[in-house]
């Protein structure tokens, strides 16, 4: 049996090297099927996703991975704006859509939450997003990039940049980036820095710098990972004007870095990478979000089939 | 040929015991078969979903019972923020969506409004729930539940608490329950009691006491069915207040019933049962959703199925 | 190699007569299929949507064209209320659009937007209504409509009522029957008349007569092709009032025309049609429809499939 049978996707914590690597040899392997073989893996599965907050790109994420290994979805896009909105409580709401389907997808702004549904739910439940630290399908999915791109991760220099106090993504990558052997460099204007207390069980594994200087160690980076500045994180205008214009990945920048080096990013993006970088072999992102969708094909696989696939 | 192929579902009136007995054999022997076996019943059939008044648990239900037996599903979720809001006809929305679909599952808040859309229809034409008084589906789910849980309807006292005036899902179920020999006993608010113009009907089938007092009966009832009281049914929420706190089913009260009687609700709840009956042997509510899940994957079987399944 | 295949669909303009007849002949194929062959031509193939301003009914044509195929869809069915909404670009959406799918539909205000689309989509696009004159799909839809009804479409006069000037509809319909032999009468109230600047080179190709009276040349049309006329492009109601009732087709109307004249609508409805003429055996707006449903998943099965189906 496959250890991740039925198993719940909760935190990036709960995983460690082993399980990530073996997470991403059945990537590999998804993605040298035939599309008809793939959608052998979970055929006539379905999954049902529950955005207690909405996340278009991330439902399509996962709507486009159950499609590819023969699966269907259905659920809540957006319960704000849903009937179901009259009051029930998530752990009834989780039991419903648990006799619905074969494996639940929730996105939640409150941390904790993934566990408790888990706890109530009667099928596995894969955490697409809650509160302020966990996003363990898209750890996964950057970590999976870095080592198909680099072919390791071992030994790597990774730059990360943006705001980095309030991105769900950003602490689940360096939990993540905890099982491994790497040097990691933060940037942020200073109002966005990692909150200490949430690095506290992060620097027990992994060792980082901070700047706010993007070009500090620029030309010693394997992998810059960028992330969104958002407006309303900013108490005037004119901070976040004179701030985001420090952050941003133009060819200028891209020039001082290593040949090999690779930038990634979440997605969506909005100027943070200038679009010249496109076309760049550095430019990754567009790929990131590929090697997204089959990673979470691969867990998904994983989670439905007990031998594996 | 099985009497339910391209039949229409209307209303629970139109079925009489024998049908119904039918449906539920078939609702049992398609909870028997394999996930497999399942999807081949209605291989590649597309549901059409028309809803005029939202109702995001009725419809998944219905999405799941098609996936469940190999089928797919589209159309509109809520129709007053579509674009098709452009004025356009139901009999013209409803020929549309017959074009694009092998069955129609229509939600709308007038009477009649399934009849009429039955009529110009090219395709059969399931009510979803429809006006006052009308939602046949749930009443056969209803029924199905007491059925598979005491194993007969006959002979069985049935409770019925809360809301009586508004809910469509009482009056369903009232007349599908008059196809047994059953002694029913409502409970509710003086000014949430049943419509005396809507019961002419149901009590040439059915006897029934009436009650405001929940624990009259308490001790005798095999079945207790649950129904939100909402608040904006009262005209003052003192009022409200007063009223729902004594309708509440708790372990109080569960204590005083049948040690086999069983707790039934539509879904969702509120606080109209506390969360420690949940895990009593009495709950059966979500139950109840993943019977209803069977009992529509059956009638979607046998109205697409010429020979049944 | 059939010529279609990964071939962008943007404008009616890029199709002559000679493709136009190999879509219909397509088409007619996949009627005559019974719907488990159908489901072969593409298995497994996933569409995804993008509708940068909503239209459910072409969605939903398009829905049940690809799952007619055997195919899923997914996408995003109004970007304003979307969580893309957050600034992303075109290209970028597109982008990550066509990771996730094999085609991919996209609708959007801007007249160009699908031919940029296409620049960037790693998979084909096919326009599904962009800007001001383009909807080629709708057009080979009502070719094909007035091919399979009237046997050809060389040598018909066909009339074309109502708002000429703000329907793409009517400009991408005019596009496609200048690759024929057909005689055009246009019939609009002064202020909808066609726009000269956007008729320059349908001119070329086809010669059209106009008027404002629709009784000018009834009796000799063998197609009326019926379009709205949208209160909103009047400066005041009274206008609208006095200009709408002069274009309603009823039964008095269809008197006065041949006797196997079809009356065309590309729906949806209001009243320039009136219901009594739905059971002539003039009316084909509905079969119209429906053809939509088969050119659109013969479009697709070509674009999806190397040698065709």
């Amino acid at each position: 049996m496959n250890k991740f049978y039925q198993k719940d996707i909760i935190s990036i914590k709960d995983f460690d090297k082993e399980q990530l690597e073996e997470i991403f040899s059945f990537t590999d392997k998804i993605m040298r099927m035939d599309s008809t073989e793939r959608r052998e893996i979970s055929k006539g599965k379905t999954l049902a996703y529950l955005f207690y907050e909405p996340s278009t790109r991330t439902r399509l994420s996962f709507d486009s991975a159950i499609a590819s290994i023969g699966g269907n979805s259905l659920g809540i896009s957006d319960i704000s704006s849903s009937s179901t909105q009259k009051g029930e409580s998530l752990a009834d709401t989780v039991k419903i859509m648990s006799i619905y389907s074969d494996v639940l997808v929730l996105r939640h702004p409150l941390d904790g939450s993934s566990r408790f549904a888990a706890e109530v739910s009667s099928k596995p439940v894969i955490n697409a997003g809650s509160g302020t630290e966990e996003h363990p399908t898209q750890a996964i999915q950057d970590l999976f990039t870095i080592k198909k791109e680099k072919k390791m991760i071992d030994g790597l220099k990774i730059g990360i940049v943006g705001d980095l106090k309030y991105g769900r993504t950003v602490y689940s990558l360096l939990h993540g980036l905890g099982n491994y052997d790497v040097d990691v460099h933060l940037i942020s204007p200073e109002s966005l820095r990692i909150r200490t207390d949430s690095t506290y069980e992060i620097k027990k594994r992994l060792s980082f710098s901070e700047s706010t200087d993007i070009e500090e160690h620029i030309d010693e980076l394997d992998v810059l990972y960028v992330t969104r500045i958002q407006k309303e994180r900013f108490p005037d205008e004119e901070e976040y004007l004179k701030v985001k214009g420090s952050y941003i990945v133009g060819m200028d920048l891209l020039k001082k870095m290593k040949d090999d080096a690779i930038v990634l990013h979440p997605l969506p993006r909005l100027d943070e990478i200038s679009t010249d970088i496109d076309s760049t072999k550095n430019a990754k992102y567009f790929d990131q979000a590929e090697y997204g969708k089959y990673t979470r094909a691969a867990l998904l696989g994983l989670t439905l089939n007990q031998d594996g696939f």
